[in-house]
């Protein structure tokens, strides 16, 4: 069930472990476990051991926790606290691609402090899923010189905190994120020129989620893009981001070489996994997944996006 | 100055001549040749010869004409008649995703009634542009048995003349229309449901362009998908639709196989023709382009999304 061998680099990621409900248009689930560092973690683990530093309430029961039993996750950062778990509910439109919040009860999440474990501050690869960027700087000043740290974010901390986001930026190697927010975050409408903008913030990595219309990644100068695959039946979009980087920075982290073919790879992996996210809701297609499916599914995306030289 | 051999087949194709006046973020250019039929033509006629089929007005001068000159386009059946050009004006908003149509005054084109030339008749391939499906049915009563017919449509006819077009999309074998279109032609939202719904309606190939977001194109039961190149500077969108139509079947007529092989290298000749008609006004940058420009570019698609196997 991994497809990274033992030797791979362990990845610590920070971020959120919620409770998530959620309504599409292909049906209706409450309660189910969700947060980025979840999506994230269960992705990742596929490819190499993931440390999760992040925060649950008492509600956070054995049945819970069983989605992190037998994979390549270490819970000893996972805080259990007094109180409720982070509580999320969202509903999509008919197409999918538009998304209404209906609450967000932050409960623990609210007080959260990252405390990375003694064992998990000389982690190799960081991934620090969407929270306060004063957060995501507190952890990095908790780790010991880590060979590459990966960001995510969100229009609440561009608009809002700005100042903050710009310092973290400075110290990461790649940020990953959809393509309103690198508009925002750049101000460049084109995103050619957003993604050279954000590069000048100081990561060499600038990773554009497109939704259903695929990937963007920059690397340096250079452009690398992916469709996602087509998918007939979406059944629920929630966590697809995460999943995302879970597979990209999984895969970077299994892999030694830092080169562009490992990067083109890294970024179909990260589609690969997300392609699985959304047929199913929460982490249901995820959590029976094997590595003979990912390897399959990217073989898949290789088909569909194969071409010979002229 | 040709990609395709002098053994590649010619293609026959029937639609506007128009003079187009466009305004974009970039700046503003009057009634410059433009047309679906000259789009298609000026690209296919790098890949093979191309017979066009349609009609100008007494405006359409010499200084107009020498768009065609010098390339591999037969105008025995672009007719001249008194009045005036199809004449259309648009403007672009910032982001070049949003167009308003000015006016169109349709000119000597609302009488075209597409008369193909005896020596056309056995065109092997044919491609017919955005016109009303009885014109096309039209044309395809006066051609013999040619062995691969493409098709271009619009909103308009999906609306207005909806048994006209079903005619005519069972006796064509690709159609070429944008991801809008196909969904209100299929009546699917999602796009691969949207494809299959399509093929059952004839035509064996459903190629959905997605501007910016590239294309996802269906030949039977298969998918290929191909970004679009990040362009830091468009100037003129206007066109980019038929170019990408004239560099597909421009690169089908000029090879012999049919395979999913061929037909994912016409995809990419496409989006190659595509990404430069929108770096200039009109037909600018395709009037300046060489082979080895063609070739350089399509390599750089070949480098945008080669992913070698896990």
């Amino acid at each position: 069930m991994n497809i990274g061998g033992a030797a791979a680099h362990p990845i610590l990621t920070v971020g959120s472990v919620a409770l998530d409900s959620v309504r599409t248009p292909a049906g209706e689930a409450s309660r189910m476990v969700g947060g980025a560092a979840t999506f994230f973690s269960v992705a990742a683990s596929f490819f190499t051991d993931v440390r999760l530093v992040g925060v649950v309430g008492e509600d956070f029961d054995a049945e819970r926790t069983v989605v992190f039993e037998g994979r390549r996750i270490d819970l000893e950062g996972l805080q259990r606290v007094p109180g409720d778990t982070f509580r999320w509910r969202g509903e999509y439109g008919a197409d999918l691609n538009t998304r209404e919040t209906i609450y967000t009860h932050l409960n623990v999440f609210e007080a959260f402090e990252p405390r990375i474990p003694d064992r998990f501050r000389s982690s190799p690869v960081v991934f620090l899923a969407n929270i306060h960027p004063a957060l995501q700087l507190q952890v990095l000043e908790q780790v010991r010189n880590p060979a590459f740290v990966a960001l995510d974010t969100m229009n609440y901390w561009i608009e809002g905190t700005p100042a903050e986001l710009k310092a973290v930026l400075r110290r990461v190697d790649a940020v990953i994120i959809n393509d309103e927010e690198a508009r925002q975050l750049s101000g460049e409408p084109n995103l050619v020129s957003a993604a050279r903008a954000i590069r000048a913030l100081g990561p060499s990595h600038v990773v554009i989620k497109r939704g259903e219309h695929g990937v963007l990644a920059a690397r340096r100068e250079e452009f690398f893009a992916a469709p996602a695959l087509p998918l007939a039946d979406v059944r629920d979009p929630t966590g697809a981001g995460d999943t995302f980087a879970g597979g990209l920075v999984g895969y970077l982290a299994s892999s030694e070489a830092r080169t562009h073919d490992v990067w083109a790879r890294a970024i179909i992996a990260g589609s690969t996994m997300a392609s699985f996210a959304v047929e199913d809701f929460g982490l249901g297609r995820l959590l029976r997944l094997t590595a003979e499916d990912i390897r399959d599914r990217f073989q898949a995306f290789k088909r569909l996006t194969h071409f010979d030289a002229l």
